[in-house]
């Protein structure tokens, strides 16, 4: 990390058309002109913390090791939620303690440190904006190389939200759909290989009002405009339509239950 | 600025569907292959220039010194609106003279470069797109260390436009919304520090139909769905709604009078 | 290339709420951390091939010589669609051969290496995300001076879509339009410079219910709210209204007939 410029995500559900992401930016080479800032998400839908959460799960950990995440999707900005830096896996992660690194792997056991040494802030904080004032700082001073440590005192546990686990037995699977994509394909919370072998190609899989009897491999499968699950690119039973958007034509919203049924 | 690669800032209504703004970054990489371009913001709503104004207000100071702020909020393109290069507390602001630079500190004495060195250009130049053609390759010259005076000559004033000062007395304070961000915030033209200190646990503050009776500390003083008024991070007054939309809620609209009255 | 940190830039319709373009920044950075990653587009209309191609036609070739493309839009993924490596004019590109690179200049005499070597790609590969999977690894892997034909076999042309041509005779153009950009622009496919010199201030111009009888120099050149033709900055004649939004005053949509007729 001390030999090349480190790299510095930013997921936040501040949008695309304040100046709240620049902000947070400026402040970042400020301190350390050298660092390289890459977007993951702006669009995070207004203070949907487990959106973030989701987001974070799917590319955080793509990046190299010694990256450090800065994730602001923040509705207790102000309150007495801890502002923390969590080390997992040779990533760091800065923001509020509030759920949003719930999905990463690691996140139950990580190392958290509260962030308390206001020396790595900015002068004065704001009660409404730590993004600027509070987390671009702490990163981008970790950045420069400072221990985490420095930043504040180890400390217990991360929040951790969990979606409702599927429900896996010898008639099948319970799922639900957890997030919707920009495609409109519906992610669910049930793994792809979490169906047992024997019955792959002998299921019926409940969404809405739908019945699909299969697993297709990809999008193509089946022909345009029709229904299908797939096993997505984040390892999770998705619905999609090919070439069409799953939401609209389903009317399925997030939370809608997803029914696996192993046929005898 | 000579030995570190410089930063040159983005800020636009072009949005984030067409090529617009790859252009520009092309065209500055082309120059500069070293620049760093960060983008402030694309969404400024289209010819908007006082939201624009306001996205520079709230960021551009936040960079280093030496930073180059290219902005092209430009509806009097191919008019005889002027093309300028502008020095202002050790930042350069590079685009069409109509406003866009207003709100920043420094506006009203500026020094103003109007772009008149065509070689400093992309040839030809079209008439409509001078993002590309004329702000961009001299952003990109100027951050190679050509000195402001090459790109055209010393001028006279910036065309700056003020939104209506908030009106206070001993009375109490006339403000106004002057923006709304992506989170459904009222921002009004009223400082919160304008609030007189004899008053500020004793006042009215009429927005809409709503009637509040303190400036909240932040979010997450008032119960979710409650409406306050907060001191943004921009260090105006803000109407907003925990957990909540408050453009929606309270259906008040950019340029809606907000009003606080000292009680006696 | 070899001295230099080199450009990669990213075309894609993944939109911004979701982690898919962060997945290929990080697959990127891992194989070349020095990479420089610059979004050309992430908001192309999700499916819409030609408006990627569109995209692609007025921005690639304004980035230095040696940058290299990756772009998908790619509503094909997991069929036999082949996973292509263009090398046009000194620029790569990197994407399914679907017609997304139809309207660079070159494309159909490029060079095309058909994507083989599984030893470039990321390990395995999901049935639905070739931009993580395939494309940004090969490009991230070429960015490093692995040369083209590594990457596969040298083979046969490249798909490629046009636009009907637009029709000119002695008595006028018939054309189309093509696009229609983020402020209601309408784009045709027609060549400004196709309009016959000596009938230039003789024409008739029909689009919708509207006839225009000039093309005009640039926006301000008709009064506030009015509609014109100019010539736009990518060559193609553009129906506009000055301060306003073609698309939504003249109820015109993408594939409309325009009709230039000469006057005797």
């Amino acid at each position: 990390m001390a030999n090349r410029a480190p790299i510095i995500t930013l997921t936040t559900d501040f949008g695309y058309k304040d100046h709240y992401v620049a902000a947070m930016k400026a402040v970042i080479l400020g301190i350390n002109p050298d660092a390289r800032i890459i977007d993951i998400s702006h669009g995070v839908p207004p203070q949907d913390i487990m959106a973030g959460a989701w987001v974070l799960r799917n590319s955080a950990y793509l990046f190299p090791e010694g990256t450090i995440h800065v994730a602001v999707i923040d509705p207790g900005v102000g309150s007495d939620r801890r502002p923390v830096l969590v080390c997992m896996n040779g990533h760091l992660f800065v923001g509020p303690d509030n759920g949003q690194f719930s999905l990463i792997d690691g996140a139950e056991t990580a190392d958290v440190y509260e962030l308390t040494n206001r020396s790595l802030w900015r002068d004065p904080q704001s009660n409404t904006f730590h993004g600027r004032d509070i987390f671009s700082p702490v990163a981008a001073h970790i950045s420069l190389g400072i221990p985490p440590a420095e930043a504040g005192e180890l400390s217990s546990g991360l929040l951790t939200y969990r979606w409702a686990r599927a429900i896996s037995d010898e008639k099948g699977i319970q799922g639900w759909v957890v997030h919707i994509d920009a495609y409109g394909n519906l992610i669910t919370n049930i793994p792809g290989d979490l169906i047992h072998a024997d019955y792959r190609d002998n299921i019926k899989i409940y969404v809405g009002t739908f019945i699909l009897n299969r697993v297709s491999r990809t999008f193509t499968d089946v022909s345009p405009g029709e229904p299908a699950i797939i096993t997505g690119s984040t390892g999770m039973l998705e619905v999609i339509i090919n070439k069409g958007n799953a939401e609209e034509m389903l009317s399925v919203q997030k939370g809608a239950p997803v029914s696996v049924i192993y046929q005898k």
